[in-house]
């Protein structure tokens, strides 16, 4: 009896053994056969706020190379400034704050004005901004090419002013690299190793979602996303990281020795213990008591043009107008800006590398959609790209189809649901609330989508005869195939449609 | 006893992990100890052809990262179209036909003339080349920048006119975008989620062969190919797949419910259902019965140049110029192009990235190679890129030598078979039969090979005394090796060369 | 009993079997909870020096994709040609000697001038860099633009030539590729598939470093380390690979049959056989006994620009220009092209494809650093590359903190030891002995470093707000932390910093 039961064990071992072996020899994490709408599956508790963040290792994100995360900033709320070993994409899905990036070697080209804040340290107001302005304006008088040397040379009264700063501690001002107003529908771009922080400046809760590619070059770690928190910490670990479940993640400053610290920043060891020991409760988005005055342009109305390049021309004309310049932002929610537009039906904006030409090295891009009841996105597919679909308003019926001609999803997906389509995986979406709006961000700087229906669809560039032999129809009924949809990208769809389970096989 | 038992279960369960384990942590694929000459694994059976397919996941198929199958259209077969989720390289190595790929967004470019063919629909024959001719010429003269409104306006005729069509429907015609005829020596570049269908108008069968380049980043999916179809279906399933055996794959219209399709199409549900109902008989390469009359140019005769500027000319120069119409196709078997030419022993033609600019983005190139009985290609390596080697015509003896200096292939390969040569692995052939005809697929634009003897081979560069230091030999020996060969690439081998099992160490 | 113990073992199996699931289907190679400094793990010795190797598979290199060595060539030592499946950056970190690379399909510029010694062969001595540069001007003045016809006829007279020379077997002459002097700092940036040699014309040993990019593209084999030898032999075999253990190396000539050699090479059988038996004591750095006499251009004195330009314009202006003489060497160790240079502290180089364009292609670069005693290279990490950092001399204290927070490494690092600095990883270096020299290895072409600390660090370019609320401090505290210290990269660092073992969670 034992030998038998040893000897079952032993097959059994055996077989583990060869399964596991060819599981590993021929990796196949795309051979999907069902798809799911994805919830968070882990969520980080701060102090003013929560990290929510998705399972990369579900196999449908692992297919498409991805990690997915969102950011809910309460108001007041500080997401403490963080790197990451990824290219980052990031959509603002609801409210409005600051965003602040850090990109090494840049100058700090926003600096308080003296002449209009004397002695007014941490009283700035909402209405600073104005202030702001035409302190920039003031520089922008200044002269652009000067800008730079002159910048150094605040700087280094600065410092060397230390002493006297310290006595008259309400008056310093300061001075930092750039900081943006970001409001609902900006995509912003982050390179891997940058740092970024968030301040929600309103009322309402500020919603950030963002997608993290694991699988490109710009990733030169393993498959894991792996937040550096420059201040701040997460006392539950990184939950979602093998191994790192126990430990609770601390900033990298407090890795070092205070000694070390405190030599670096020529601080007193006192004030390095300080800043290395991390407050537990806080985590990585904190709350701001009074006012939180970092010197920030005007809010932009409606975006004008003119304002806009103003803005530009103040930054100065040297070396930092390139790399240090670069754009990272834009609005996809504005409809004047769309690149389908139907008043009836809704529209659609893409953002590629040809609008931020920064996409071209994240070898990522992005779509905003937002269609009404019973408007259809006609079916499609991704040419050369993965794609996650982030719903931020309302739901829809969406019906996807893989390699194999199943159908891998077929249901509704709602607010804050996350679905993956692999490259190729056919997918539509129908509208089934009063208004179905989601982002979706794609794993290629310039992603091609190939529609099956439609006026720039393939079945139109096909002969008539390839089209009625392949389907076994008519040429007349070929015809009616390729002509008789005259849209291209959205059309209208009437009555309900018949759902069911996803179908592996058609029957 | 049985404790004895149960605790060489568990010694050997402990064996088995630490194997596994190693294995996994360590990935070797390309630990290639042999080689060998391969043959297609499966072979998916169709109305009129069929698909052969080379098992992937053979070790020096994986080393190499690529796929490769073979395709054989019977006369008047229709290869339906489909897409891949990897970049895609073909060669046309036996008959001729004619071949489309549609690119999303680009414009049907190829109209039927209506002062041609009225009412004439279904009947044009071979010799309508001609008329398709003169039709295009005339649209050239309507003035170049006026093509693509002009075509719009047709389509929109079109669509208007459906309730028109139906009526007449021998009298309607066509559009759709570029048709190209193809004959043996023309490869073909296609991007990842591109569409392409090819027809075989000749008597013979069409044969073309296809490398996939799973390993490159234009491959998004796990390192499987997968075929997207668009019409037909595979009764046998993705055999090549784990876990795909038992499923029938089916076109990707077939996975959407029939309402959507009807919608999308704007089509009665009966047809829907007509489409989604693959014949489950034909597969994917289907016999047309009657004419196939798709808008083609002309025949190439011996591809003259004025033509074929004529006929880009033709296309119009708006947009479509750019993307819609980049060249794909290159043909490599006109000896006058040839990079190598020895009238006596044979010819090399290579394609890569500066003559065909597609491939730069694909990461693919080829050689064509044409030799006579006893002519060898001196030994060679690929310095930056896996190669995999198809015959088309006649035999040859081949020896390949890996790392480590062992023999890991000695023998003949011979018509239809691969031999996947590793980056690095150097090589050499020599035609056993009276012509012998290859060719290889690159995964690189631009692939460069160094040659082990011969007027630019790595022994010409080094300095004397490192070739006699190296080998052992007289500096007066060393200028033998260095300076007797003359040739380049191809020389004559006479008699034969003693042949035996590889060799696995030098002894 | 029998049976618990029999379940028992089967549990475990489970256990394994879904740990090794785990393990394998998420692979976390960078999970790193602690670095060492790593010495190499095998040694290849041969006649004239060895080569030292790094187990590519150690954690840390795992993640960081790469495989490092070094190569000790001792007086008279040739390290014979050989190439790799990888893009390698090397650093000559001591002594001098010569190098040659051998582009395929470029001219042999390198020629003997016969006006000048005639009947000399096998006479040259060092002075002979004179004759060489003076040959080397003739041919300037013979015009540029007949260089390459002139190379050319040499040849053929040369190849036609060779019953005579063999006569006069004294007399003969050399041509072939480039040859450089190299010396210590210089980087020498090495394409896949390229042969590369080195020889020791100097007294002492040349030491040689070398990093080889696993995880790039350019090397499209697995991620391995794989040596071709195109003479020599390795007896000890490919030790570092798995099931290679067994198996000595040998050179790529000797795995092809005899009769194959000499027919490509056009010699008599009997050399073809006494060229691919390796001599098995020699390895593949052999002692050259006599006279080096390869032609080379004279020694770089202090690097004149007038001299380089020189050279460099006598290379001929034909197409041999653009790849055959793309520069592929720079030196690293000259203060006066420092980027970092205070007197009192050090000074850091760095080398990247604006530099040097061909690093472009091999995504890699380099930094040289050389600090004098207490200097401290302010807290840092690598924003889009994986770093290893190799010692050249004395030694420092560093501390290495991961996204964690935790401090993974914490010691001396000293002369010929390597540290893996993963992308993101902070770290800090302080030098305790009276010098600390190091060479950096970076898998970006164009790697960014972030400073934690300094006039250009991250901590500048927040808002007081930030850092305030970021570290619980106050404004004030905010602005000495920000702008207390002045310096950019190097600082002073006073007294002894408190060392202990590495700790994995602040406690």
């Amino acid at each position: 009896m034992a030998r038998v039961s040893s000897l079952l064990s032993f097959c059994f071992t055996l077989f583990i053994f060869f399964h596991g072996y060819t599981a590993q020899k021929f990796p196949n994490e795309c051979q999907l056969d069902q798809l799911n709408a994805l919830e968070p599956t882990h969520v980080l508790k701060s102090e003013a706020g929560r990290i929510e963040i998705w399972d990369h290792q579900a196999p449908q994100l692992r297919c498409s190379g991805v990690s997915f995360a969102r950011y809910i900033i309460e108001a007041k709320g500080l997401y403490l400034p963080a790197f990451y070993n990824t290219a980052k994409l990031s959509f603002v899905a609801k409210g409005h704050g600051l965003m602040g990036r850090v990109i090494p070697g840049c100058a700090e080209t926003y600096q308080d004005s003296p002449l209009f804040q004397p002695g007014r340290g941490g009283q700035y107001d909402e209405g600073q901004g104005q202030e702001g302005r035409q302190g920039q304006g003031q520089e922008g008088r200044h002269g652009q090419g000067q800008e730079g040397r002159h910048g150094q040379g605040q700087e280094g009264r600065h410092g060397q002013g230390q002493e006297q700063g310290q006595r008259q501690s309400q008056s310093f001002r300061d001075m930092h690299q750039k900081v943006e107003q970001i409001r609902t529908g900006d995509t912003i771009a982050t390179s891997p190793g940058v740092a970024q922080w968030f301040y929600n400046d309103g009322q309402q809760p500020l919603v950030i979602v963002a997608v993290f590619d694991l699988a490109s070059d710009q990733n030169q770690l393993d498959r894991n996303p792996r937040p550096f928190y420059l201040a701040g910490n997460n006392p539950e670990g990184q939950v979602w990281l093998q191994g790192r479940e126990q430990n609770p993640q601390n900033h990298i400053i407090s890795g070092f020795a205070p000694e070390i610290i405190a030599q670096a920043w020529k601080i007193d060891l006192d004030l390095a213990h300080k800043i290395q020991k991390p407050n537990e409760k806080h985590g990585n988005i904190v709350r701001v008591e009074g006012q939180f005055s970092a010197i920030r342009p005007p809010l932009r109305g409606q975006r004008p043009q003119e304002e806009d390049e103003e803005r530009r021309g103040g930054e100065g004309n040297g070396l930092e107008e390139t790399i240090c310049s670069a754009r990272v932002t834009e609005n996809l929610d504005d409809p004047s800006n769309a690149d389908v537009y139907k008043p009836q039906l809704g529209y659609i904006s893409t953002l590629n590398s040809y609008d931020l030409p920064i996409l071209r090295f994240l070898r990522l891009s992005a779509l905003r959609g937002s269609i009404r009841q019973n408007a259809m996105v006609l079916p499609q597919w991704n040419a050369n790209a993965n794609a996650v679909l982030y719903v931020t308003e309302g739901e829809a019926q969406v019906q996807v189809v893989n390699d194999n001609g199943d159908r891998v999803f077929d249901g509704q997906i709602s607010q804050g649901q996350l679905l993956s389509i692999p490259q190729g995986f056919a997918v539509v979406k129908r509208a089934t609330s009063q208004r179905f709006e989601w982002v979706e961000f794609k794993t290629n700087a310039n992603a091609q989508i190939n529609t099956l229906a439609g006026r720039t669809s393939v079945v139109r560039g096909l002969p008539l005869e390839v089209v009625s032999n392949g389907f076994g129809i008519s040429l007349e009924e070929a015809r009616r195939v390729k002509f008789n949809t005259l849209e291209t990208t959205l059309t209208h769809s009437s009555g309900p449609i018949s759902q069911g389970r996803p179908r592996v096989a058609y029957a």
